[in-house]
Order: structure tokens, then sequence, then C-alpha cells
């Protein structure tokens, strides 16, 4: 019988065994009193199980509410499996399965989803992304090295038409990608259609000029109708990539968006902080992407090298990583291109590349390349100099010197 | 100008008024270094308003990564606005914009959204609960006290035929609200055309006989394709109400099913947890709640006093208590429906009473109803008179002596 498994970090003053079993109850087919249905065939047929509990040693509680049990709190790392058969290939119930009522068990004082192991019927029904990494490069003209792109600052407050023309500044300054900030969407300020049509008129003529359509991410976050009428819009007027807030649409808006996109969907991860920042409760990248790798998201945030929020380096590489790894081994692999964002510079090309080992990604610079002395075409320069030089094993402070907007960028951005 | 407000917990070792900047700064025109664009016109036409802050006192830092400001961490209420004219009256962009990047700031130890204030133009867009409280009410037949609820467990695992036993059995004991659980949906084990189509014959031959319809919330949770069928399906068999996962289908997926449901929506919440659960992150309900009465919640789950979960009585009441409080002064309350669920049975009456002083809400037990030692009948009786008895300021010892039902839950769930 085909099943899919979960691992996640638990914290427990109770024993172990009896905790992960009433994880897998909750989850299944128990509930806090026995009940007269719950027959050894049902749970034969239906209940989770419990695959394997890796005990991870003593650690201080770190959530309010759980029972005190014997009052030491050990961590540990639990797998559980399901049957498909309980919910089918359907991502909406797979998340009610794996991340529902568990998170508020008395049992645990931590609860924290770390990473799925889904069949291939889940890629069979969704498909995942439609361009990741080869669709992008395509439709950019990119190749051997990371996308340059950057970020419309300031992120609201711009009118359609003060976009087009920081936007023009970009195509001139050579960059590849240039994204909506996530604040921007479809409000009254500056709305979606001038925008959108604004926009595309200069990249479309900066297309002409140069023979390569920079990729804009234009944030068609909106209810389902809108997000599709925005693509369609975008598609029409010869754009190659739309951009949605995942948490703010969800799982259902999204795939309604995807199933008839045909543009990139650029995955913007606003809110995940929430899901994510206390170590001991919500949700690992690497399992909250694989919902939407396997929804279609073609493009995720990662954050980056010193970034201005509060994820580690290590973190952010780990979550890149992650996302370039195949999922299924019999099926597409549903890898997405990471996006590096979030104060970012030519300051962090060697360090990414050394961390990461491979230009499969978008390197967004908004004001390290918006700020740079030399302006805009001064930041997109530093940053392509910066990956030349990385990828060359030229170290920063050498290539510093032989180019000046990569000289100018790490006295300004280190 | 039309503005919207958000309060926030924040935890800072900084200066409160330069971390208080910086939330508005990165949630509205400003990046992390200066960008030629933020004019003094722009800011002021679309940047974010610190409108409060209220001192708290000193903590301990709760969450990693944050930079250490001055060492001396302390808690603050603060108060965002924002011009509507940057989003509209978008559901998923107002997200975007209260509850999006901030929580990754480094100048936070801890940083949670705990309100909202709307102005009427998200209710007139989104129109609120369709249903709500009085047409619940209206549908059910029930006046003047709680409906008595349960859940079909086990929750899985039981065929469309099983289920259709249970139903019957429920409503022969006199039930007025039945769901599914949130883990039944539309699997292979269990279709969901095949168990709307058996429970809801039954339902139809029970309201035939008593002159009174069981509500049965069957959960939709899918695709957006697949909620609208199942609600076309579900009102075509004459059923009443469907549910959905929240957190599942997520905001945008809930609006397209709410603007062509034609059937109360049951909201349930499950994966709230890794929303909530530690105090310094995430949402409070009121907020989080608010977000899904605009949308159209008619039910929205609270837990319950003594619940197995681990979130307090005073937080479970407070959450009932704001769901029930008219949101827009000169438009719908956008009141919604409290279901009262986990661990729940006629031992918890009394104290619900006392607490909520309203009995509009759900009052829903599973074990509590089906493990009665008087079976469902017993459970459903026992729960109607230890309502009865609160309401008419009867003490729930000396009801428990009139009535076995009653004497039996008490000895049984107490």
């Amino acid at each position: 019988m085909t099943r899919f498994e979960a691992d996640y970090l638990v914290e427990t003053g109770y024993d172990l065994a009896v905790a992960a079993e009433a994880m897998a109850g909750e989850q299944s087919s128990g509930t806090f009193l026995p009940v007269p249905g719950e027959t050894p065939e049902l749970k034969a047929r239906a209940a989770a199980r419990v695959e394997r509990i890796e005990e991870m040693g003593e650690v201080a509680a770190a959530l309010p509410g759980a029972g005190k049990g014997s009052g030491v709190v050990r961590a540990a790392k639990v797998t559980l499996s399901w049957p498909l058969a309980n919910i089918g290939p359907s991502l909406p119930n797979l998340l009610a399965t794996v991340a529902g009522n568990l998170f508020e068990l008395k049992y645990f004082s931590g609860l924290r989803l770390l990473d799925l192991r889904l069949p291939v019927e889940f890629v069979q029904r969704y498909g995942g992304p439609a361009f990741g990494v080869s669709g992008t490069r395509r439709l950019t003209g990119v190749q051997g090295r990371p996308l340059i792109g950057t970020i419309i600052k300031p992120s609201v407050g711009l009118s359609a038409a003060d976009t087009a023309e920081m936007v023009d500044l970009l195509c001139a300054a050579g960059i590849d990608f240039i994204k909506d900030d996530e604040l921007q969407s479809d409000g009254p300020a500056c709305p979606f259609g001038d925008r959108a049509r604004a926009v595309m008129e200069v990249i479309n003529r900066h297309a002409d000029r140069t023979g390569r359509k920079v990729m804009f991410a234009f944030n068609v976050t909106g209810e389902v109708d809108e997000m599709q009428a925005r693509h369609d819009l975008v598609e029409t007027l010869g754009g190659t990539c739309v951009m949605v807030s995942l948490n703010s649409v969800g799982l259902t808006g999204f795939t309604a968006l995807k199933r008839a996109a045909r543009l990139p969907i650029h995955a913007h991860r606003n809110g995940w902080g929430a899901l994510s920042r206390h170590p001991s409760l919500g949700f690992d990248y690497v399992a909250w992407a694989k919902l939407w790798r396997v929804a279609g998201a073609d493009h995720l945030h990662v954050n980056g090298i010193r970034n201005k929020f509060c994820e580690s380096d290590a973190s952010s590489i780990a979550s890149a990583r992650s996302v370039l790894r195949p999922m299924f081994a019999g099926g597409p692999g549903c890898e997405a291109m990471p996006v590096f964002s979030s104060g970012q510079s030519a300051a962090q090309a060697h360090d990414t590349w050394a961390a990461l080992g491979s230009v499969n990604l978008i390197h967004a610079a908004g004001g390290g390349i918006m700020a740079h002395p030399g302006g805009p075409a001064g930041g997109v320069e530093s940053m392509r100099a910066a990956w030349e030089a990385a990828v060359a094993g030229v170290p920063l402070a050498v290539a510093a010197r032989e180019n000046r907007a990569l000289a100018q960028a790490v006295g300004l951005f280190s």
C-alpha cells in the first residue's frame, strides 16, 4: 500500500513512544478517548504509523501549554507514515494531515515539520514547476551564470509611469530580472494593468534592441480570477513571469493559477517568518518548499548570505540546495530556481558560490544595485564581475582591483 | 485618506521608536539602504505610519536571530497604519502587508500580530459570513441554546456506508450538528460523493420524521474546482453546510468557494498551532480570525474550556468572544458562530456559559457523545441538560441529580 512520510522534530516530557503514538493517532484514526469504531482492521487500513524515533537528548521546554510528563524534556526526530488512500494525492489534504492539529498537542513543548517524502502520484497530478531553472534560462537567454536581478524600490508609492521609468534605467543597465515588491499588486495608487502595460512597453523596446528580454515578475497576488486575468494580460503584453505571495494566496489559489498558467511563477514567501522563526515550532523550509514545488513554483525565495533578516547563512544555503535537489526519482524532480534576495550585493557572490556550488540562482539585489555609486549599471556590472571571478576562482579582492564597479561595491557593501 | 491599522506585540533590544520605524519601512516604502526614489512626497502618500507605541517592560529574548541592540530587550505594543490606496480592499494583499516579511526583521526577538482594524471597503467587497449565527439557527431550527454537535470518529478509516450508519445513530440520538473530521475529505478509501450521498439519504430521512434537518458539515477541502463541485453536490442532495480547512486552502481558495457558495461554511483552523503557539510569534486569534470573517467564514473553531490541546481556557473564551463581536460599525458585523471542540462534553457546559455568557455557539463533542455510557443518545441528552441547567442557573451537581445521562457524563468526563 502506497504511503507518504513526514519527519518531525518533537520535544516532550512524556515517554517518546507514547507521545509519537499520540501524534499518529491525532492525525489519523485516534481521538482523546477510545471510540468503539477504531477496530484493529480499521487501524491496519487507515492509521498513521510511527516509523522511526531517534532520540536527540535533553532540552529545555520551549513552548507553553504542554503537559509536564516526567518533567524531563527530550528532543527526538520522529517519522510518521500514512496510507495515501486516506487522502489521495491532494496537497491541501496532505497539509491538514501532516501539519494540522498536531502542533497543539499537550504532549509536546516543541513540534516542527522537518521533511516530507511523497509518492510520485503527487507530481503526476500536480506536475511541478513547468519552467524551473532551464525554462527560466531559456526565456531570459542567460546561461552559465546566475540571473542578476533587482526589486522595484521604493516598494510602494511609485505610479505606473514611475515604475516604467525605473525599468528603463534597469534594462539599460543590463539587468536580467526585475520583480515587483510583494507590497505592490493592484492598489488604486498603481493599478496592475497600467503598470503592466507601461513596464512591458519598455521591456519590449529594450528586447528589440538587445535581442534578449528582461524577465519581470509581475505581482499578480489577488483573488483567483484576478490572478488568472493578470497572468493573461502579462502574457498578451509579451511578459515572461508572474509573481505571487504564497502565504497570501494559499495552496489552492496557487494551484488554480498554476493550472492555467503559461508563464513561470515566481513564488514569494513573505510571512515565512511566522511559520519558521522559532526553531521548535512550525516548518523547516525543506518540507514547506516541497509543497510548493509539487504545486509548481518555478522560483522560490531563500534569503541569502548575510541577509538583512534573522536567518543564518547555513539555513539559507540549505534551503537553496534543497530546492535544487530532485524530489522524485521516478518522475519530474520539481527543481525550482532559488532566489537569493534581502540585503544582497556583489559582496556576497564569492561566499554564495563557495557555499552553494551552483550558478543556478536568481541573485536579486535592491539597494545593492540601485544604491551603487555607479548607478544601476555599476550595480549590475559589479554583480556580474563578482560572479565571473567567483566561478573562475579569482578572489574578490583581486577581482575588485581589476573592476572599478566591483571595487565600489566592495567598498560600499562589505 | 482611508487607512487600515494593525497592532503588534514586539520585543526588541533596540530603541523602540527606531525599531517601529523599521517595521513601517519594511512593510511600505523603505528598504535596508536609502534609495533615491523615497522622497518626502512619496512617503506622505504611501508610507506606513507608526501610530502608537506602548512600552510594556523588560523581557527575555524569545526568538533567535535578532540583533542585540542595547542588550536589554523590551516588549511593546506597536500600532501601524497604511493607506488603503496601497493595496485596495484585497485580503491577500492585506496579509502580505500586515503579516509579511516583518516577522524576519533583525530588530525583533519577538513579533506577533494582535489585532486589525479594517475600513468598511473590505466588507463591502467580501461580504462576510452569509449565514453566521442567525442563518445557522434558521437552517437547523435550534433557538435559545447552543447547537449540540459531534465529529465523525474514527476520523478516517470508515467507508461511506459506515459513516452513514453512524450518522443514523446520531440523528436518532437527537444531535443538531455533525462534522466530517478534517482528515476525511475525498480519499479513495471514502470518496466524497459516495459519503455525501449515503449521509444525506440518512439525514433527509430523519428530517422527514422530525421536521428538523441535522446540519452536516461536509469536508470539501480540495482544489478550487473540487470544492465548488462538492459544494454543489451537497446542496443538490439537500445538505446545509460545507467545511474547509482554512490553512490548507488559503485565503484565495476560500474566497473562490465563498463567492459561489449557497451554504454556510464551517471553517476549520487545523494548523493554527504553528501560527500561534509561541506567544511572541505569529498571530493572535483575534487578528487572524478577522481575515476569515471578512472572507465569509460562518463557523470558526476556538477549542474550548479544558480542551485536549495546549490552549488555556482564557484564550479559548477570548477567541469565542472576539468572533461574536461586530467588526464594522457601518456595515455587516461579520459575526461568526464559535465552535467549541476538542475534549468537550456535558462537563464543560456550565463553565463555558459562565465564561462566555452566550448560547451562540456550536458545542461539539466527539468522545463526549460517542463514548457516553448511554450511547450517543445519552451523550446528546447530557449536553442539552447541562446547558439548560447552566442557563437556568442550576448548578451542575444539582442538575446531575435530576438527570441520569448528565450524571453519567459528569462521572465519566469530569
